[in-house]
């Protein structure tokens, strides 16, 4: 890890998983310890993890906990027995397709596990996590490479170690430029209602030396017409075939208004992020969570009793907003589904 | 006032002026009473009264409070004796121009009156309230009229009761808009950082009766694209002569994403908000508030330690993301300085 990389969210260590609970940062730092999948799965839900690779990699984790388990009470027939602690891992959020392609490469390397699984699955789950970090790097210098001008540049949710197995997606890019110094400064959306730019990207990008401000996230296009903003860098929970991106609620207005302003858009994601299977964004399941974080913020009520709430928490920018996705395999320009296909060969 | 309008902010009683303390809604109603003019100031700075005719209002009855004392104490020298108030109570906010304009309202009655000047003052503050409230219903029919189609309309910050005399100005229009069956619901998005949306617009629609669902503002481009949306409708706290409106941050990005996604956008404010004076949008002060809005929320720190902010509390819609500007004195559709001048003349 470089000075610009020092946090890691998701560890495995002496036999067992720890996650950085996210839901108290930056207040406290604090790691939870993880012997059991389907208490995994509830902390996907619950977003002690959260971020599209994070979860894939944690899943990933959490499967090898299930096999140890099941291999410890049912022996050989262990793979029969993990099955439904799969399938509540897969229940636990809905957008992400990093979940289910983690999963996924996990339960295709169980068919031809024979005895003990752990060894196996461990290393595999390592290997999943290794080469997320190996993708951030590589799209960490893809993503720097576009940037033509010295200036700052925007970002929305949180897309950093904490999001990934390590460094990040659209903040790996970030870093990445940062060293070069390609970046004066990062303006930082507070991403409501979990306020994930407020509480994790500050966290990390303060933790880590690049300066930082953070601003409303109605208050993006006014910063964007004052000038200076080169770049918004975004990540995604799922691309699909034609190049559309799911990603946090507020990334398709911020690109909207990218567009608008002459902003350049980029959506930074690992391979695995790219679910070939679906044609379009309107086929993406967008997940809607519990109207009490629009309601009240860390316990406190703030808003008026008797109002309803409107609360999907991702949305989908189309690819005509978008000027470049760039994945580990590379960078696809004004994406199509000819150029996504030919990228996701490579 | 009617079934949808049982709210004031701003009321004169017992010789005193009596404000709804707007910084504990919903939680708490709270009128707090005033008999000292830079006290008064600094409950406008504080924003225990926002909005800006409440602003304008408030200012004017600050006045009187501010003329009845130096009267006491001076005798025919008060007129001397009151400018220090009224350059205090100016300097209370800078960007809204209703301010400036009642009080140069009451300045230039101070120069006529002759002996005590409380009764002619409390008439003169009295009689822009008033006019503000009718204002305000004349703008709601106006604005009513536009809404050729029924369906939801979207809303930022709070224009109602609470920011006006009463009834509101965007906030006007969606009541009587409501009131004729035009609406079916209101989206109000939360207006970060100092959630007027969840805490101010939803108290006031639950009060009176008006459905409305709270909804991140970065979540509004995403509503507006599912569809049913009839009209962005908002207010402003100054709108130049070329038709460009001052607005709570966040409004411009509304007004681009409007625009893109083909929901028409209006602006609703009386003429004591309309500032001749300046030519367009790039002139207008824009007040910055303490980066502690963005960092804390209630007294809760919810931003990490060491992140900068980026806070200014009001963005410029231009005039071609306009589809109506609406006054007292009219509509004015597709603004230019032109128009701007002729309603103005009406």
């Amino acid at each position: 890890m470089g000075t610009h990389d020092t946090i890691r969210a998701v560890i495995w260590q002496h036999d067992g998983l720890r996650l950085l609970d996210q839901r108290v940062l930056p207040g406290r730092e604090v790691y939870l310890e993880y012997d059991d999948a389907s208490a995994v799965a509830q902390a996907i839900t619950d977003m002690v993890v959260r971020g599209a690779p994070a979860i894939g990699c944690t899943a990933a984790y959490a499967v090898v906990i299930a096999a140890r388990e099941a291999y410890a009470r049912h022996g050989t027939d262990w793979k029969l027995n993990i099955q439904s602690d799969i399938k509540t891992l897969a229940d636990s959020r809905p957008t992400a397709v990093n979940l289910f392609w983690a999963l996924k490469r996990m339960q295709s390397l169980i068919e031809g596990i024979e005895g003990d699984p752990v060894e196996p699955l461990l290393a595999e789950a390592r290997r999943i996590q290794d080469e997320d970090i190996a993708a951030n790097h590589a799209m960490g210098e893809l993503g720097a490479s576009l940037m033509e001008q010295v200036g700052a540049v925007i970002t929305h949710c949180n897309t950093g170690s904490l999001a990934t197995g390590g460094y990040g997606t659209a903040l790996g890019v970030i870093r990445s430029a940062y060293d070069k110094q390609l970046i004066t400064e990062v303006f930082a959306d507070e991403t409501r209602p979990w306020l994930q730019g407020s509480r994790l990207t500050a966290w990390e990008l303060v933790k880590d030396g690049i300066p930082v401000k953070l601003l409303a996230d109605g208050a993006a296009a006014h910063r964007m017409k004052q000038g200076g903003v080169t770049w918004a860098i975004v990540g995604s929970d799922r691309i699909t075939a034609d190049g559309s991106a799911a990603n946090k609620i507020g990334t398709y207005s911020l690109a909207v208004n990218a567009r608008f302003h002459g902003v350049k858009f980029m959506v930074v994601a690992p391979t695995s992020t790219v679910d070939m299977s679906i044609t379009d964004g309107s086929q993406i399941p967008i997940e809607s969570r519990d109207p009490d974080e629009l309601f009240s913020i860390q316990g406190k009520r703030i808003a008026a009793d008797g109002a309803g709430a409107w609360n999907p928490v991702f949305d989908v920018t189309p690819p005509e907003l978008i000027d470049a996705i760039v994945t580990e395999k590379g960078i696809v320009r004004n994406p199509t589904p000819e150029k996504m296909q030919a990228m996701m060969q490579r």
